[in-house]
């Protein structure tokens, strides 16, 4: 014991002269991080924090300013027409080298490896980013309804292209991806079906029957996203080539087909409203598919029986995707209401200096870093593991960002009084894509069910 | 785009050879994750990874089987008494190497310096970890109210070692701080008072007042925790040496001194409940000091008007082991609850079969792994930023955990029925811990006012 | 105590013979209401409960029927005319003897007391009900969007015809108020406006300048609900008479005057926006008013100054119409919630059987029975009590039906999954105009701290 | 039309001359409660009025003042015994005339229709009043923990009482309901078991099995409250007189016996605590079993086979009890809240200057007003209907009074700090109550399961 007592001596000489070891408040606190060689905690990389300082520099010099002329556009009577400023947009993004930032990896790698590839097709390829890496971006892309279609980043083409690029032919690609990742067409994807509830793909019923060598497709889809757009030349089409009793295993009877949008007997019945709104000209859409007819061959995604394969490896990283922007579309309410609280007088003060006010805002702030963590923690569990293993952290986001999202958007409504219902704040139209996305991609309940499942597995008991 | 083309047909090729390309359902969202060097997320280091696995089985092999024990003595009317068990915990965690891990990097260091330091000194030093480090074995001691002390690790003592290596003389250590890092003696921090809003350390009101060469303590002091511990030799008692209106700075008022707790004067009036529980032999004790003397030159730390320096460093890494605690809380009660929803049958079927349980363990799961995530970022912030600029991180998981904890225990308790309220499970005592760190070290309105304003000060408006 | 034996004794005998005490389970809760003489509890009275089935019965064989044909009509380029159904709607509610029914007992009675009154007078004279028999029959109406203006209920023509009928003048009402009654014309209510807090009516900045005979008005408003709508003819516009510095006390400087409509100057700028609907024809209106000229004696109301007062009069009873609907879209929300967990099936069995949706619908129908109890008992405050005193109860139900409805709606939508955003229910309608009424007729936070207030002055400390 | 007319140039005329007809700001709001003669809303009858006003003078003369006292011998060893104080207040209680309030009306009028019963009997036959009339009184004592005892109205011994009464024989009333009406001994009721969920009466499993004249009771029990205080002399235990497997309908295998505290075979085996608390003399016991014999004829309640029907009877109005004893629960902890926020300095204002504390005041009354409008609409629907009728009424406030209470509580927890927590308060203690009977006599997830499956069935789908 001898000795420890000469180290607190030693100790006590450095503090009394104050030589090499820090002082003052922070000491306590403030341990050092050399310890470990192995940095921790979520930073983007560096490529990701380069984009994410462009990107960021884009919002601000053309996507907000273009958010009035498209939010005026999108109540007028031809909002069903693409804004040019849409278009403009995308342009601008194309020059900036923001462009297909949620392409894969290795996806991109393998879009780049040819020698003799032309710059085109680099900018076309994207920078090749991480789950976690991009995670960043769509955070920031998130924060206006409109800013992903400027990146070709936004759904359903991105699920659509990567579909295209892992399960398509050359010639499925030739004729459809290349103009996708272009920006020059959009696509949509027909799988929900109004009369089964479509949190479970094995439930739906549309019938892809097999006649020669065509497919003849008949069913009813909606929240068919994009089939509105005159820019919509192509639909992944789901349905079932075997059905129910004919020996083929539940996961096994549907297929995933290619249909072009001016196919006879595909229809477009009605745009559905979310929440009033019509997200023209992009649209939800009913679409009624009667004795549609396509040659199998062309048209067939990796094989029959491969529908309800492809289509969970879809949702895996079109959920995240979606969590991302949520966690941006809670920045940008917080970010509203804090500006809103800052400049705001009531009752001859501020509302900055409403203990109420401050409360809620703390409070908003808190839910949304924490959705933020578990956001990030999925994405790398994703790229870390792979989706099977990083199921509960992608399920648990999926509940948490959008819950995280709604109640702050809903304070900064309640904080910004009747305009935060209308359409002088972007905060309404935020809500709405907030709130159908606890039902988008399996609802809530689904995804708690499953990780409360995993917990009880665990539970030694 | 021409050389488009060829890439698609290239890729094509791979897709039908199935050569190097991953194929199947997890490639979409499988991505490599070797884009970066960066290592990112949270997991523990090697150093942390080791020390937690020992951890986690003395856990096991140690405390929970003492928990019965504990618990029963806890309500005898000996309980003021120490239990035998607690000090044969502390034993084997001592044989184990699993002693005072709470204790930084860099005070760890300095304790270890001394080429002939024998193998006591460098156990009573600690592993020497991070904050980040330490939260992995802080959140697995939470599990029992009854752990930390094993280790050497509980509140107050932590905040007054940490105290009293930073800024103690040589005497004060050697009196003081060596028995404390042994395990010897325990000791409390008298610095709340029932009259005053404690959440605002200027408003204290007891006096440190210089007479000759000694100090004379006068005050009242409650939730002076550990102060009915047999073992309770001293305390560090923070007052006024200074008046309003004395010309001194509002910040610079306050001073700390030891007390040793036989010193006349000094009077453990009674203990505080926590919910019903005294938490003996340990305690919430109100103190009172009537004309305590003590000498000022050796009972003064770091020196006059510094006590509200002091209590500052001493809180942020205080208030972080709480929240860590919390996290390991709620793991506890989760388990626990998954237990018996697989076992307890209810109106026909097990608990864990009924959807209304599975929503309640998936939101327990979601809301606890948010309040981790955040609780392992503000470490992190801490060590790699220091207190000031953590400030808003650790303000937002002093939030986050007790409310996470919270929410997760009552759910439990429900899960439970009539055994969840009683001493038949940790849970009733584990919410009653929790319940009070919506209180302690700030109640929460305090540090969401502290984010908030930090919020609005960014808002560029 | 002997007696007290006997007694025993004949009890039992009286059990053993099971003479005339009554016996079974029920007994011991039932017990004879024949104490009191006077009814308690809220129940319809017998002209309310009349009125209230004849209602009912008219929503399901009118009301509901219409609603796709409204709702389509709601969605086309044509919405800003008047839909025919609507007004073959108000034609047979006439006919149904449901018309004014909002008209309080004493007003209808004004209307009622010449003694050759002619049928139709007394029929737009509506019934006379008290706030409380006025509730049952609101909270049905609330059950449809379109149903209030049927009965020519709705806001805001229900205040209007109240100020005009207790504050206009002969030429007013034979002018306005006439064929308001009749349902000919619709009117609006210009108070708020986008540069301030407009939930203190002192706040108000727009200008009612006196030059010679007529009245200048100058501002621009907004929420001016129903200003689109092409029958709406007269507007009760809110402004300043007197400004601040001019001596005269703040809640004494806002006066009402009538403008027509078709007046020079008056201009609607836009429909305003909920969530994405405009509410067309109605319309939540910005309007600016450039020099218009009214005669001042023709359209003042009451008297200069005296705005403020008829302000705070004509909101008491128009908030608790909104609460009382809002118990009534809650209604709505909870019986297609019901409907649906009835017959929708997923994972193979129907959502009723799964207990989580069984513990949403249980605490749906807890939390909507506590709001209409809170409202009832706020529309018997203001009966028996008037506004002043009634203020908290109010204030409460206020705060309470928004919440409840909100709550109830959100729970539909998720059990109604994609169905519940979209056009197919009225879901997301009702929840558009729910929230709204959380900003409406003061925020929730301002009654919050009515109510508080009150209890604090109630604290005897 | 002319009438039309003709009626408002009088009205108009009226308001001209200022005549009969009613003016100002309230006017508008203030409708004349003439309309029907039958009074609605709840308000206490005259002689609850009375009763009310006499129980509110005695918790301000006798109670409050004796709760430190109380509280004081709660945490000693000695608590064990009766504290003198509650003797006092039970003789205080019947000198006031305030005992056995708890006593329906009808059970009240068979105790007091011999024409020559001394004054003594009358008392104890207490005042007879409806479940609504008792809630009011209910509500009072519920603000003290200590408070239904000096009344002669703590469970479980009303329930008991009741039992006895309606199914007792002379013998049984003789010996055991006497001495519980004048209050010389106290009962518990041992049903819950540790072993099943006791949600469901027909899970139990302890044995009463016939042995000649005898009845051999067997089983472990648990929550027994009140088996600990030394005044407590008889047991209704709850058994099986028939197995599984019998032929005996499930509903019809349990019966009930009465069983003396001192019988051989009955063991205390522990107090249990609830959070911390013991409630002590009282107690929550753990008691076994053995081999307890008992003679059939004298013990059995109403007849073997019947226990299951007696036990639904007694929760009814029981159930109602606690819920109207959480309203007072709720409404102490509000007046302490606001005391606490009136007289608290924090940050330089008074607590009540905060907008965060208002908002959590104001919201407090509104939920607390809800719960207990909710609770006293079950009463009275338990008056006029009957507990089958008022099923859904009687869950739903056993559902939203808990929940009320507790957020009420919790709140004033926060706003007092640390005194919150501790017992200097009686919150904690409050808070620990609300949160069992958030499991007692069913979980809220069985009553919202009731409340769930009665919404379906209604549904016309």
């Amino acid at each position: 014991m001898g000795q420890l007592v000469d180290v607190f001596a030693r100790r006590a000489l450095l503090v009394v002269k104050g030589a090499n070891v820090p002082r003052g408040v922070n000491d306590l606190a403030h341990r050092s991080e050399t310890t470990s060689a192995t940095a921790v905690g979520f930073e983007p990389s560096a490529k990701a924090a380069s984009l994410l300082n462009k990107l960021k520099h884009f919002m601000h010099a053309h996507v907000y300013k273009a958010e009035e002329e498209l939010e005026a556009h999108a109540i007028t009577p031809e909002r069903w027409s693409v804004s040019p400023a849409v278009e403009s947009l995308k342009t601008a993004a194309k020059s900036a080298g923001l462009w297909n930032l949620w392409l894969p990896l290795d996806s991109a790698a393998l879009l780049k490896i040819r020698p003799n590839d032309g710059e085109e097709s680099t900018l076309f390829a994207g920078p090749g980013l991480t789950n976690l890496e991009y995670a960043y971006l769509a955070e920031v892309m998130g924060a206006s309804v409109w800013a992903s279609e400027a990146f070709n980043c936004s759904a359903p083409d991105t699920g659509n292209m990567e579909v295209l690029l892992r399960y398509g032919s050359v010639e499925q690609q030739e004729r459809w991806l290349r103009p996708l990742l272009t920006g020059e067409i959009r696509s949509c994807f027909a799988m929900t079906e109004p009369a089964v509830a479509s949190s479970d793909a094995t439930n739906i019923e549309s019938a892809i029957a097999r006649e020669g060598s065509d497919y003849v497709l008949n069913g009813r889809k909606w929240w068919t996203s994009g089939a509105c757009d005159p820019r919509c030349k192509v639909i992944i089409f789901m349905g079932k080539t075997a059905k129910d009793g004919s020996g083929v295993a539940k996961h096994r009877q549907q297929s995933m087909v290619l249909c072009p949008m001016d196919a006879p007997g595909v229809r477009v019945v009605r745009p559905l409203t979310v929440f009033g709104y019509d997200d023209a000209p992009h649209g939800h859409a009913e679409v009624t598919f009667t004795n549609v007819r396509v040659d199998a061959a062309a048209s067939i995604l990796l094989g029959e029986g491969r529908g309800f394969e492809i289509a969970q490896g879809r949702l895996g990283p079109g959920r995240l995707h979606h969590c991302m922007r949520l966690i941006g579309m809670g920045e940008r309410a917080l970010e509203l209401a804090s500006a809103r609280a800052k400049s705001r007088v009531a009752f001859g003060k501020p509302l900055a200096e409403n203990g109420a006010v401050l409360q809620r805002l703390g409070q908003c702030r808190v839910t949304l870093d924490g959705a933020r963590l578990l956001t990030l923690q999925a994405a790398h569990e994703l790229d870390a593991r792979g989706i099977k293993l990083a199921r509960g952290a992608v399920a648990a986001c999926k509940v948490a960002a959008p819950a995280a999202a709604l109640s702050v958007i809903d304070a900064a409504i309640q904080i910004h009084g009747g305009a935060g219902v209308s359409q002088d704040t972007p905060l309404a139209r935020l809500y709405a894509g907030a709130r159908t996305l606890r039902l988008a991609d399996g609802p809530d309940e689904v995804h708690l069910e499953t990780i409360a499942k995993m917990e009880i597995r665990r539970s030694k008991l």
